[in-house]
């Protein structure tokens, strides 16, 4: 098992860029990537891309214009953790020592799926719950409802990841939306799943993301920014759902529990203690602060309490989100579970300008990708520990 | 490196489906896969489904179905070689050690395709080269012609795997033709692109195929069907193009050609002496002949010749495609790549009936896959080698 290392990172902003097709922004990160990396791209030795909806063999599109080929490519989905699927099987190959390096990317531009085929995103062909309406801000808005039930969360703390996310957005240069938001404002907008309002949701965006790993040889061989403490992956999961994960309690989604506790087991770590920042899927504004507990950052059932602490804003215990998150970073689908990795990345060297938790040392990157359709609604989490 | 057996196979007949949905389908396969193999499906450690044009999360929403869950998935894509793809990361898994027992399937609806986006298989977005008319049918109509000039393929040679392969589908169960063609016939159909008529295409297919891989150690507790000699998979190679791949010679596709040395190099085994069945893609007729020489059967430059002398055929040298290939058995898209996989198997263990190779021991199971866009156009070719 060889440690590996994070080499260099790259995104496009994330917002709307309909002139752009996927293939145009996955090639724009993944210049932006090795350009960091400092290093030939005739170095990879394979790639992964995480999409949703990309065209047929979006990642070897992508390379070829970088003038990458001849190296076994994949293009993996899993919904929001597409991206974390695609850095998880990278991980993999160097940390078996199949190889030394390589490029995992996510791209994804709702902008041409929208062109092509409507506003698509809510229900898919033969989805029984769909037309049931229990559509993800439907599920999530059942989430709220559990966690307002269940856990005494206010209207104001269901709201607050989403103000706390958006101005944190105000200092990211990649970010989709630079506005702050107020509680006033969020419940006024509209109604999209009682208690769940527009300004509660992550918006829909174009933009992609690339990250360059390698193992430790290579990494000493080949790191020119010998300024950056060396950042590695400690721990990485890829953990699916049965199908009961979306039926039952959506503050206890088993597979993200279980993700998260074995990525940092990989990593040795304790999440309750350890973690100094985590970037994590806030698709709705409630899905964050339900996702506390399930990732181990706080003990059960002490989330809105953790919350409430101000522990997960900057300069608290374990900031949470400190990009702006997809609240206001965005989120293109498949590039998302590489943004996060590329944040925590970012983090760990000092290198996030405003947002900077101070000597972070250890981070947390997580997705939850899942569909809601006919009785089967699998659901995968995607967990990365990065360390330095 | 572990050995990597075949411990079960499983299909759904190929063809216009139009009740199922893609789930349906793969559902049906691996549930006929977990029969044969004669395990339970809780020995899944891993599972990787390819597809073209699936629903997101397909391999989760798959396998749920037959109570599988909460280990790794992985729904990959590759265009035509999408299910080769996912037999490959299985395959290396098992090889490695990772995992001792897995599922890889294929899974695809054209029919769902059609109905959400029309017949859209042509060209997509911001495809300038489907503009200009460079199409799958034109790319194969350049190979055909180049076959006639370079090679003196005379227009029976370019019709010759389609009527072949007509005739075996007519033995196939599963094939979504059962019906032999004649020259005459094919000449007559309409054109698509000079010289290639509607009966030199492979139809648009539905269609499912799962296969149970597993280490040596895993097979030897756990294989029931002891009358079949022991399969294995003794070289698998995913072989990605460069950009030229598509814009220069037709006849040497570079990935197709290396795809298949190494995977017989792999093997330890020599193509023109050793293979005993080929399964190969022949989503056009003329495809299946200049296919010959590039996988190594014959002599470069010898292809023609090798069909003239029957060398092909049951009987001869080298059978390819004996099971109607994708002109008679259809092609569900991401499907495929599983399917000549199970065909190969099949022949090895002896049970392809009346399309039995009498005595293979040795089998190749290739797919091609592509996409034709702008000035990408990259080519994926997957190449398995079956031992017993």
């Amino acid at each position: 098992m060889s440690f590996v290392y994070v080499l260099g990172i790259g995104q496009t902003v994330f917002g709307r860029q309909d002139k752009l097709t996927v293939n145009d922004l996955g090639a724009a990160a993944v210049l932006a990537a090795i350009k960091d990396a400092e290093i030939s791209p005739k170095d990879f030795q394979t790639a992964y891309c995480g999409t949703m909806y990309g065209p047929s063999m979006t990642v070897e599109s992508i390379l070829i214009r970088v003038g990458v080929d001849r190296i076994p490519m994949y293009t993996v989905e899993n919904a929001c953790a597409s991206g974390s699927s695609a850095i998880h099987l990278l991980y993999r190959d160097i940390s078996l020592g199949i190889y030394d390096a390589g490029i995992a990317l996510g791209a994804e531009s709702l902008s041409s799926f929208s062109r092509k085929f409507g506003k698509g995103l809510i229900a898919f062909e033969d989805d029984l719950q769909g037309e049931l309406a229990l559509t993800m801000p439907s599920f999530f808005a059942k989430l709220c409802n559990r966690l307002m039930e269940k856990r005494g969360a206010t209207l104001e703390d269901i709201c607050y990841p989403s103000i706390k996310n958006h101005r944190a957005g105000m200092n990211n240069p990649y970010s989709q939306y630079k506005k702050e938001v107020t509680f006033a404002e969020i419940m006024a907008s509209p109604m999209i799943a009682d208690p769940i309002t527009v300004l509660q949701c992550c918006p829909q965006s174009d933009g992609a993301a690339a990250v360059v790993l390698c193992s430790e040889e290579y990494y000493k061989k080949h790191n020119k920014k010998t300024h950056r403490p060396p950042v590695r992956i400690a721990g990485s999961v890829i953990s699916c759902s049965g199908a009961e994960d979306a039926s039952y309690d959506p503050l206890a989604l088993r597979s993200m529990i279980e993700g998260a506790r074995k990525a940092c087991e990989m990593a040795g770590i304790d999440p309750l203690k350890d973690i100094n920042v985590v970037e994590l899927h806030d698709a709705f504004s409630g899905e964050e602060l339900a996702a506390y507990e399930m990732l181990g950052l706080c003990k059960s059932g002490e989330g809105v309490a953790f919350a409430r602490s101000r522990a997960v804003e900057l300069g608290g215990r374990c900031p949470v989100n400190p990009s702006g998150g997809l609240q206001s970073m965005g989120h293109p689908l498949g590039a998302s579970g590489v943004r996060v990795v590329n944040d925590i990345a970012r983090q760990l060297w000092g290198e996030a300008g405003a947002n900077q938790v101070k000597g972070a040392k250890v981070g947390m990157a997580q997705m939850l990708g899942g569909v809601l359709t006919n009785i089967e609604s699998p659901v995968a989490a995607g967990v990365q520990i990065l360390t330095r």
